[in-house]
Parts: structure tokens; sequence; C-alpha cells
């Protein structure tokens, strides 16, 4: 068994980077904070006798070698970056997880077959630079790095140039690696497991994703001195189409989701009527059908609530992925490790997306989930027991150590 | 009659001060370009021969000596400070107006017998500050200058330092200036008199203002893994809202207006569902009975709106004013002149407030009104042509001087 109480003590430590302003953390990608937490998680995996690689996306490679100059490496990892009002957990988890379990096999002696890399993927959350699992997206070839390279942020900065500029710019190839097989341990960010009262999520699907950017022009105009039937007003344009986004999801549910998290006026002035909106709206389903539905049915809705309001709309597909089916083998090798240790387990569906879900473009791939209170995430309140991590850490190193054979 | 082209020429080269991003102005109160635009104008009254007095809420007043040194002067401005996405009339026609009635006074060597004072009111806009007409109002006794000064902008900074920081907090006591009578000219801002054919609007009433800064509280979560029924969407029940003050309003039209022009959405990330959002709404109606009654119905509304989906909401007025009318005999007196020089009139209702609102709880006070092209303002595309600029600043002048005697 892993230490528990190593792990918690580190993850504490990590989230006095960028603390939050509500107990969590705003520890977003390629800030300042981001590159501080890199450095500490290197520091880390140097004392536990690694090599650390980096690639051109700024992709961290923490290398405990095997004994088999010929085996592919078992990768095991996730994210360090987070939301702006983030939780503590959220992706630190997997990547703290993935470096206990090498200073737990060190405590042991145990030597690998194949080598173990820890991992901590760019870019993960999506909040500065849509997409999401950007980096991890790249590693997978599902982006181009220069396509990458030229994302901005609301104010306009790149990503490659906020890359170089944290100093988190390597010189590898992005993709060149090749895995024996990927393993993320995450918390669930959903209640299902809390409220089955489950230790352990065996995670063998993930619902897929689609980012829709709607952006809807009216016309500038007073407030005060523009008659009703004048107005061309986007803002209240914008609240027709969020109502449908709703409805949207609702009649698929509880097999999608929809909301819009971001959400930008314009000149947002009091005394103006929006003359324009930009928001994403946020579909997932576990069904490739029902996010193509969806999708469609928002453009429906959308164009409808223009024509009747004599505005515009656009629609960009910003981000997104298809639902995804983990590797049987490596789901098996998680629900044999839960299993062998005794724990409650379930098998889940991913509601959020996860690097995992690129990486198993790759290679063989499978997620772990442990519960978090209230299934809340995405929250600076996100919490979870130490026992619930140690838990979910030991079945990843069960997990991992098995495919990496001893 | 009052030289056009000098006018013209001078609202040209105010409105390279502070450009905008298609054709309009971007000069913000309290920028520094709004410093740049005061240093213009004092300039220009200087090259006219006045003194400038300046106070301790940055309002600006240019004097020209009257013959009887008993005499009140008469006032006569607006302001020119403008929208984000402002025009170059908005304000800066009434600022100018004034001048240009100097000018002219001058050309013609016409002495009046009380003083005349041009004034250039600070942060009339209400963007950067809320509420609207703000130093006016501290003029008129409406709000104690502590107060204003401690107004903050959505960054943070107050208004009592930005005043300070360019350079322009005078050391008069604010409204210790008793004044004849106000007058100040203003696009129309809406299309009536466009759509009438019709040279000068008489303003005679304004209507009155109700903003009502709303706050709305549910739970930040994840767009992906947090269940539909368990989401507490803070956006979505600003969508519905909206939905509600578009309703309210439409129930009074056309003897009212209804819209929300400021929107701040928490935490802002495609893939949080938004714990918190910030809106203004504005209600205008010539009916104090109908403003009073569209604030009740958006409290009602919205706190459906919020027991429905488990979010808290928190209404705040954060501006507003009375529906005003104005002094009889120096709407007479506007009526008057544009008769006497044969414009067409019409008596209007002001769609939008002005400094001259609030001027009118202390001073006798009129408005003149000139068409804008489409009736549109706070938009870049805010237009009007040098003839009716000229028609209005003739009418202006004619008003002005019969007030102020010969
Ligand atoms: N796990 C997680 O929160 N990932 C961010 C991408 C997403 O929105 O699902
Ligand atoms: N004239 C004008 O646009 N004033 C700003 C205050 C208002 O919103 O009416």
């Amino acid at each position: 068994k892993i230490n528990g109480e190593r792990l918690w003590d580190s993850l504490m430590e990590m989230a006095q980077i960028g603390p939050g302003v509500a107990g969590g953390n705003n520890r977003q990608t390629l800030t300042d904070e981001d590159g501080e937490g890199r450095a500490l998680f290197q520091k880390w995996c140097e004392d536990a006798g690694c090599t650390m690689g980096l690639d051109q996306m700024g992709n961290m490679f923490a290398r405990r070698e095997g004994t088999d100059p010929d085996a592919l490496p078992v990768y095991v990892g996730s994210h360090l970056d987070t939301q702006p009002t983030g939780g503590k957990y959220d992706g630190v988890l997997g990547v703290l997880g993935g470096l206990e379990i090498l200073r737990s096999l060190n405590d042991l002696g145990i030597k690998t077959k194949h080598p173990i890399v820890v991992t901590n993927f760019t870019n993960e959350e999506g909040t500065r630079y849509a997409p999401a699992m950007l980096s991890s997206g790249v590693f997978a070839g599902i982006h181009t790095q220069d396509w990458a390279y030229d994302r901005e942020d609301s104010e306009g900065k790149k990503f490659g140039d906020e890359l170089s500029r944290i100093g988190w710019r390597g010189d590898e190839e992005v993709g060149a690696r090749k895995m024996h097989a990927f393993f993320e341990l995450h918390i669930e960010q959903g209640p299902i497991l809390e409220n089955e009262d489950t230790d352990i999520g065996v995670v063998t699907h993930g619902q897929g994703l689609s980012w829709t950017q709607v952006t809807i022009t009216g016309k500038d105009a007073h407030t005060g001195s523009t008659p009703m039937p004048m107005r061309r007003n986007a803002g209240l344009a914008m609240a027709r189409v969020l109502e449908a986004v709703d409805e949207i999801a609702w009649s698929h549910a509880p097999h999608a989701v929809g909301a819009a998290g971001h959400i930008e006026v314009f000149p947002n002035s009091r005394n103006v009527i929006p003359g324009q909106v930009v928001f994403t709206v946020d579909f997932r389903s576990p069904e490739l059908d029902v996010i193509t539905d969806m999708e469609d049915r928002l453009r429906v809705e959308g164009d409808k609530v223009a024509e009747a309001m004599e505005v515009e709309i656009e629609y960009e597909k910003v981000g997104g992925f298809d639902p995804v089916t983990f590797d049987e083998g490596c789901v098996s090798a998680v629900r044999n490790a839960a299993e062998r240790l005794g724990y409650s387990h379930l098998d889940i569906i991913s509601g959020a997306g996860h690097d995992a879900c690129w990486i198993n473009r790759v290679a063989p791939t499978a997620m772990v989930m442990c519960p978090c209170v209230d299934g809340l995430s995405h929250n600076e309140a996100e919490e979870i027991s130490p026992e619930w991590a140690a838990a979910g850490t030991n079945v990843l190193f069960h997990a991992v150590v098995e495919t990496a054979e001893i």
C-alpha cells in the first residue's frame, strides 16, 4: 500500500501554490503559479530519483527506470493546472498519486520490468485556452502544435508565448513517446460514488463533449431613448438561447447535460443595450448521437431566436471529443486491483473530460476514480477525504505495478 | 447665428481624443483621455477670454463676464465623457455648443447682463462609475461628495482617486454656485425628431430611470459531471430574469423601456456552471408609478425564479431619478427661440438622463434637442449632420442670450 499521509501532505503543499479566495486554488495554466507548481513537482520527482522529460507543449514526464531496457513505459498522471476558482484535487491527485506510487516503490525496494513515467499534461482545464486537454490532444495527434501555440487567452496572449514566458517549453517532440499503457486517477467530480457509498469508480467510458462558441450581434443602443420595437438586444437573444440550451439538455436527461459557463457582453455598460454577446455552450453525453442532436438543435433554436429578434448569430465549434471507451485490459487491471484490495467499486462513466480520453487514442488506457464530497468540483470548496485519496491511489498503484510487471 | 463650421471643426477635433474602434469615441470618465479632452476644452475657453473654475468633483465652469456684477450667471453645458463605444456628439455637442455661443458673442461684440458659464460635468455616462450624472447629482445635493468619491470601477479604482490621478480635482466647493438658469443642448438619442422631420426638440420632460443591480448566487460546479437536477446555475437564472425584464417593460410600452446592459458572470469558465452573476437592470418611464411597478415586479419575478431554481437573489438600487418636469419659463425660451429662428420644432420627453435632470432641482432648467441618424446613440456609429448641430446651437444661443439679457 502507498503512504496515504505523505500523499496528503504533498497535496496540501501543492495547494499552497496559487491559492484561491475560498480555500481552493487559482493556478491556471501558464501563469507564474503554474510554473511554481511545476518546479515543486520536478523537485519531488528528482528527489524520488527520476529524470524529468519536457516536451514542446510543456508536458512533463518523470521517469523511473525499469529492469527491461526494451520495455515501453507505463504512464500514469493527470494535470496540475486548475480552474480560476478550482479545487485542490482536480488533476492534482492524479499527478501526485502517480508520484506517490514511485515513492512507495522506492520505499518497498520494488523494481518493475517496464519503466514508470509520471506525467503532468499542460492546460487540461481549458479555461485560459480552449479547448480543454489541449496538450494531451497534441500528444495524441488530435491538434497540431502550431494550432495549439496560436490559441489566445481573453487578453490575446498566445499559448506558445506564455509557455515560453514561464520557462516550461521543452525540446522534446510532442507525441514521440510510445506508451505501454496509461492510467489516470481522478476525483469523480460527480455524486455517484459518494451516493452509492463506494470507494472506487472503475471508469469504463467517458462521455463526449461539444463546445460551441456562439456570437450574437445586435446593435449597441441607448437603453433609455431607444423604443422597445427598435431594439436589437443581443443580451436578450442570449437569454433565449440559454433557455433553449437547458431545454435541449433536459430533453435527453439523464443521458446529457448542457450549460454555458462562459459569457461576455459588449460593450457591457449599464445604459447600452448589448450590441454583442459571446458565450460558449457545453453539451455532453455518453452517446455520440445525442451530442450531434444537441449541436444541431442549438443551431436550429439559435437561428430561430436570431430571426425573430433580427440579430445575427454565428456558431464556432471550439472544443470537443467523442464518447470514449477505455481499454478492456486496463479497465480490468483497475477492477482487479480494487477487488484484490477489498474496496467497494462500481463501473462508471466519466462525466468530465480527462487527458486519459485523448491518450486512449494512442495507448491502452483506463482511469480510477474516487468520490468527492457532494459531487462538487470546479469549485473552491471541492473536497475529498484522505482515505478516499489513499484508496484511489492504492488501486492506481496495483493497476500500474501489475501492468508494469515486477 | 452661431458659426456652424467652427462648431463642427471643434466637434471633430475633440473626437480625435480617445478614438474608438469604429469611428466613435472611447473617452470614459477619469481616464487619461478624459484629462486630455478637458485640457483642450480649457484651452479653447481661455482663448475665448474665459476664466475656468474647477470644483471638487472635477466639474468645469468657463465664465464669460456679464455687465451686471450682481446678476447670477446663466449656465449652459453638458459632458465630455463618453461610453466605451460611444459617439462623437453625446454630451460633447452640449459643451462645445456652449463654447460656440461664447465665441459667437465675442464675434458679434455682444455683452450680456448675466455672465454666461459653460460647464463640463464629470461622469455623466455612468459606465465606469454608477450612477450616471454623478457629479451634477452631487452639485444638486442628491449625493454626498464622500459617497461619490467612494464609487468604484470594475477594477476597484475609486472615483476620488482617479479624479486626483488625472489632475482634475479642483478646490471649489461643489454646488456652491447659484444659477440664474441652466440650458443643455443634446442629441435626441432617439428616433422621434428624425422620423418627424423636425429640426428641434423642445424638451418639456425627462423620463425617470431606475437601475437595479441584481446578484444571483448559485453554485460553481462542473458542467460535465454535475447531473442536471443538482445544478444551481446562476447564468440560467439570469436568463430567466432577463426575459422577465423584457416582458415587464413591454407590458407598459410605449410608456416604458427595460434592458440589462451590464452583465458579469463568475467564474466565467467554459466548463464551470456559473456560481454567480451580477447584472444591472435599466428601467425607464416618464411615469413614476410605472417605474415603481416595474421595480416591484422585477423583485417578484426574480424571487420566483430564485425560489424555483434554488439560487439566492439580491437587489440593490444603484442609480435612478424620478421623471422630470423642466422649468416652464426656460422651456418657453427654447420654444420661442426655435419659433423665432424658423425651425420646425416639437415638444418631446427626453428618453435619456441628462445633467439637466439634476440641475433642474436647483435652478430653472430646460433642454434643446437635435435629431440623430436612426435615433442611434451609445454606439460608435452615432451620427448627426452639421446642419442639425448648427440649428440646435442657434436655438441654444437665442434661449441663453434671451435669458442672460443683453
Ligand atoms: N476533469 C476536468 O475537469 N477536465 C476539464 C475538462 C472538462 O471540462 O471536462
Ligand atoms: N444622455 C445620456 O446618454 N446619459 C447617460 C445616462 C443615461 O443612461 O440616460
